[in-house]
């Protein structure tokens, strides 16, 4: 049946509920292009004033999912469990977690992506080691996911389609920040890429997309509930994102620390909320291994070296460093108070490790590393961070997004619970 | 100075306002296809929603006057005044309050439109006079106001392209029905055309924009607050468009109908309205004449035989008829209490005096002709209207859209006031 565009977009302005027919209608018209950018765009701002209830959103997500191809990962022996991140300033988490959480038996399939701004993209961070590649084709994925365990590689273009469509246009339309289209933009992928258990890293903070907890529960709610519906085991971890997870926010940076915490090394936040995401993911797939005892062993980086070998990766090539540096000085003595996430991100992105639009390249070596962290005791004097970058005209743009990010005050603070809430 | 398009989205979207540099930016960047029509959707999605308050508003006609050229009828000898109606069913009262006004003096520029769903457009009315051509050069236009004192014509193509633009994508994208954006798009085009005074005639019911008094009083409120600010007299009347306006709807019946009016007979309604904006008309233009007594003399019928003249039309000549007709008859005795204006004006809509889309033409012979009016008595049997097209398929659909239209009660009603209110 055929709806009309501009009633559609009225009943939904109105505060009117769409039917299961009219949403089907409205995402297959749009992805075929019978539906107009702008009329999409209208009804997406209407939707961002007037929401999706349950059944609404339930239907958009799952129309999405029918806009393209399904993957499944039944018959692998193995039980798959994904992790999604929401995106946060250092979170190298999927790194370390997909081979720890292989290495104890499942198979973590992490479709990924690429950065958009201020968050760093997984894609371009495994790019930084010499000769790693992002597409596999899905025999090459099920194969590795069978031998090796855990596979980080592109999401097909056949996936959603209607997603990257409607994406693509909410990002050039004000029409991002709307829960249910970030609900449905996100589901629709993790169902369509077939796991069969899904925790959420959603993150709360300055540096996070969602900066109250408020909102960021919201988000996690709606997302358990779509994934529940659609019979996959869900779980949500709220996590605290005001501060930049570990030491470092750039792509062969973060390379680098993950590979130190896969050594039994590197900082404890990265850790803390690697187990916590590993813990929830295995509990799904029955398995009893206590990912701490694994971490230890040395057989996650095992599985790490295996997966990067597997996609033409070296792991012991050298990783990339930027050509130029630059430290951030400490102009009083102290405790550090606060370390703003998002002036650190929007300082990476600035040096280079980000991308302003989708066509830009990274720089790989680009980023910041951290040498004090909330709660540590610092030197006037002392190196705060330090700025990497191989375009050093990109220095004072980026200590523009610093002014004021870091906060020395005379008491330390306690460090804060990576783990902000559980929602089942 | 240049703005971001998706920063200035999100500021309205979350109730901020936006500086009158901005909102220049805006209109300018949108005219010239650097801000695209997604992105302007969006927004106009978001000012339906969050509104623009008084500054905001008259900085945005302001620019969409600026994007085009303006007029200007200083030196004419004739003090310029205007009406413009929000548009109803069976409004045919600019054909007889132009040449009435100019009859008393003033000069009466009446730049119109075609119509576009179930309300008529003045042009096509006009156009059913055989050999009148709407398209005048400025030139032409400036003499026939000058020398006769009237002129019905197109707008031309340089006045507030920004509008025409803007329009077009509102009414596709769900966002026509936001009351500044209305305001806006009214106003820019009336000062754009440079009359000194102008008369709004805002209508109000089932047959009009407007469902409600409250709704029309706050479009009539703002419009003559826009009015004045730019200093150009403006008074707003509400009048009643719960019933259709005289006794026909439709092109040609229309104008038959004027041509009634002008000869000093036709339905009470019609001349009531008529003679109310045309007081406030000639209050502005400080003419004293007593519009009632120049209607009776026939001297508003010489201006208009001269008027239809100047334009190529044949004032004599026998109007368009319809090759079919059909009627709609009473099935019960009573009193008429209702007669629905939305209903008639879709079924002459439907009857071909029309358009669904803007490249559709339109039977000039078509449209409905009432024989009842709230308030009149009828008997079972009787023609209570009869429907008229060149295409006898279209009755079916005429007949639904007019299925309980008509309500006949026991006792009679009494006629309701034309004038709701008049707000200067």
């Amino acid at each position: 049946m055929a709806y009309n565009a501009v009633e559609t977009i009225t009943r939904k302005r109105d505060g009117g509920k769409l039917s299961d027919d009219q949403i089907r209608w409205l995402i297959d018209a749009y992805t075929k292009g019978a539906i107009a950018d702008e009329q999409m765009s209208a009804l997406a701002m209407a939707v961002y004033f007037q929401g999706l209830d349950d059944r609404e959103l339930s239907t958009w997500m799952n129309a999405m999912i029918a806009s393209g191809d399904s993957m499944s990962f039944k018959g692998l022996g193995r039980f798959a469990v994904d992790k999604h991140s929401t995106g946060g300033v250092g979170d190298k988490i999927t790194l370390i977690l997909a081979p720890l959480v292989a290495a104890c038996g499942a198979a973590v399939p992490q479709l990924s992506g690429r950065g958009l701004g201020h968050t760093g993209g997984t894609l371009d961070k495994m790019e930084a080691i010499s000769g790693w590649r992002a597409d596999l084709t899905d025999a090459e994925m099920r194969a590795q996911l069978s031998d090796i365990g855990a596979v980080i590689c592109a999401a097909g273009a056949g996936l959603c389609p209607a997603d990257k469509k409607l994406y693509a246009l909410r990002d050039v339309t004000g029409t991002v920040e709307s829960i249910p289209l970030i609900c449905a933009s996100i589901m629709s992928k993790k169902i369509a890429e077939g796991a069969s258990g899904l925790v959420l890293d959603v993150k709360v903070g300055s540096g996070a997309f969602m900066k109250t907890p408020e909102r960021a529960r919201e988000l996690a709610t709606r997302m358990v509930g779509l994934g529940k519906a659609a019979g996959v085991a869900t779980v949500a971890l709220l996590t605290d994102m005001s501060t930049p997870l570990g030491l470092t926010a750039g792509n062969a940076l973060e390379v680098a620390e993950a590979v130190e915490v896969l050594a039994g090394g590197g900082p404890q936040d990265v850790i803390d909320i690697t187990l916590a995401l590993a813990r929830e993911m295995l509990a799904m797939a029955g398995i009893a291994e206590d990912p701490a005892v694994v971490l230890a062993s040395g057989q996650a980086m095992d599985v790490w070296r295996a997966m990067v070998r597997a996609q033409g990766g070296d792991p012991d090539a050298p990783l990339p460093v930027a050509a130029h540096c630059q430290d951030v000085i400490a102009d009083t003595d102290g405790y550090v108070t606060s370390l703003d996430a998002l002036a650190v991100g929007v300082a990476s992105w600035r040096l280079g490790a980000g991308r302003a639009r989708k066509e830009d390249p990274v720089q790989a070596g680009a980023g910041v590393k951290l040498h004090a962290k909330p709660g540590d005791r610092v030197a006037k004097g002392d190196a705060l961070m330090t700025l990497y970058t191989d375009t050093p005209q990109r220095f004072t743009d980026a200590l523009d997004a610093l002014a004021g990010a870091v906060v020395i005050g005379d008491t330390p603070v306690a460090p804060r619970p990576m783990v902000i809430e559980r929602i089942a």
